[in-house]
């Protein structure tokens, strides 16, 4: 069976953990083929090393080298380089890079540098990761460099890097847009449609909507593809109860005048979402077109049993269908 | 007064911090200006990033941040960066480098990305280590990327890096010659040359005088600046006895045919230099139109008041005369 994943950071890597989980319990080894085509809008040239964090976070979690509290980073990290690049007067601080994950960004620029795709770079990372034995190609969204800016207004208006919202100010500054700076010039990267037109079963992960599932919609083909796909496209709320399960999926989707709710976010899908899971509190979510279910427990990946059981469900219910 | 000092490595930075502590005990604060013209032909670039030994050799000896024993490297240094970049797969492992030690290569890395010159760069790293406020100039001998490369002939001829031979060989695979590549299209550095002419005083460590002293000499200028200088030029021997201080700079000696004596390295410098401080062993050495002192104890730096005595002496030589 071949399945493929759209995922951003740490929601789309825990799903995707859960999912390898399931698929290990429940299905003989080498007969699943897993492609993930990983958000890359959030990348960011930091020091001059090329800075890839939701493709970080996905190797990281998927070889059990995440540091499980925050998300995203390396376990056992520690942080001495950077307070070094400090000591030159180095910017930002705000952007945390621990030596560990540092050696990523080394390896990734000075690949990237010998003049590899990304695509090329992300299959060098993922083979240290372990994640071709267990049956995962994980493909960049695209090949071409893309950054996502947002437009704030805190009397003076001006775009900043979607980093730089987020980490920095916890998108805590109104997003008035987000502007894909390269999108619009972005072709898919080798794979990412053929995985798309040709899987068995299409999953979204309870990503951000907009900045990482919606960034990921925005490369030329994609949106075409998953509309075109035999495959039955199921989706993962990352809603419940009118407030994100993590990150600031509410703050993102303001700018987009769409309330933050389960309901809501599908509708961005309505063009190509088959089923719809949905947190019990948020069972009698209506979207025109589209079947919603709710999941048997809460919706949230507290620990990769319970991630399991939700990707286990959203397979379900792409498979057996209904 | 101002005192010009073309440097190596460990022996340039040990024979220049002895040379500071002896002007802080001597001079009052303020009335004299050191000018280093560093080495760059031992540059590397490493894992996309640029590494330029001796002149990070001298900045921290000078700044206290120097691993004293192995006397290059940064103090309280780790190396998990290094070891990530292993697991990568990524080449090579013999060159050491350090968690704190690469923040000053991505630092130089970035800004040269940047546009900025490497006398800059370098201008940027040393206010970090405080020369500025103790009255140095840092200067790379040249801005134009120069590497040393050996060729050696061990059943198979070719040609290695220098950092390849020293490092990883520790000279022991016969030179048969040096082949600076970039040094016939390079020039001096801003300031290189004017600090040479201008100089009251110019001394030579006991650097390595075929791959550090040798290789800024063949910077197309820097000899006839000597030259032409109106100031004293003495410099210290780096072999006592027949063998190197340290370093295999006899190894180096070899490939020019040169025997490894104190007489024989001043014999390299004897179109500019006008004193030559040898170690008591040596006080016989006679080198045409050169003056040959021996020092009053063993030539050795073994710590900093003994590289101030040897830094002492030869600038009092230097300015004294006789």
């Amino acid at each position: 069976m071949k399945i493929a994943v759209l995922s951003g950071g740490v929601g789309g890597a825990r799903f995707l953990r859960g999912l390898l989980h399931h698929l290990d319990q429940t299905r003989p080894a080498g007969t699943t083929e897993v492609t993930v085509i990983a958000n890359t809008g959030d990348d960011i040239t930091l020091f001059g090393l090329r800075v890839c964090p939701d493709v970080d976070t996905i190797l990281y979690t998927l070889g059990a080298g995440v540091e499980e509290r925050a998300g995203w980073g390396r376990a056992q990290e520690s942080f001495r380089l950077q307070a070094e690049l400090t000591e030159y007067g180095l910017q930002p601080q705000w952007f945390r890079l621990g030596d560990l994950d540092l050696a990523t960004h080394i390896a990734r620029s000075q690949w990237l540098g010998q003049g590899l795709t990304l695509s090329a770079v992300t299959a060098r990372l993922a083979a240290r990761w372990g994640l071709p034995e267990r049956g995962v190609t994980l493909l960049p969204m695209t090949d071409v460099p893309v950054e996502t800016h947002v437009v704030v207004d805190d009397g003076e208006r001006r775009a900043i890097h979607f980093q730089e919202w987020w980490v920095r100010h916890h998108a805590s500054l109104p997003a008035e847009q987000f502007v894909v700076v390269g999108l619009d010039r972005a072709t898919a990267a080798p794979g990412v449609l053929d995985a798309i037109r040709g899987a068995d079963v299409v999953l979204l992960p309870p990503s951000n909507p907009v900045v990482s599932i919606g960034i990921i919609l925005g490369v030329p083909g994609v949106r075409d593809a998953l509309r075109g796909t035999p495959a039955r496209v199921v989706g993962v709320s990352p809603i419940i109860g009118g407030a994100p399960v993590r990150g600031y999926a509410d703050a993102c989707l303001a700018a987009l005048g769409v309330p933050a709710t389960a309901e809501a976010v599908a509708g961005l899908y309505t063009d190509f979402l088959h089923t719809w899971l949905v947190d019990p509190t948020d069972a009698d979510a209506a979207v025109p077109g589209v079947r919603t279910v709710a999941h048997g427990e809460e919706l949230l990946m507290r620990d990769v049993a319970a991630s399991a059981r939700i990707a286990g469900h959203a397979l379900a219910l792409a498979e057996v269908g209904g």
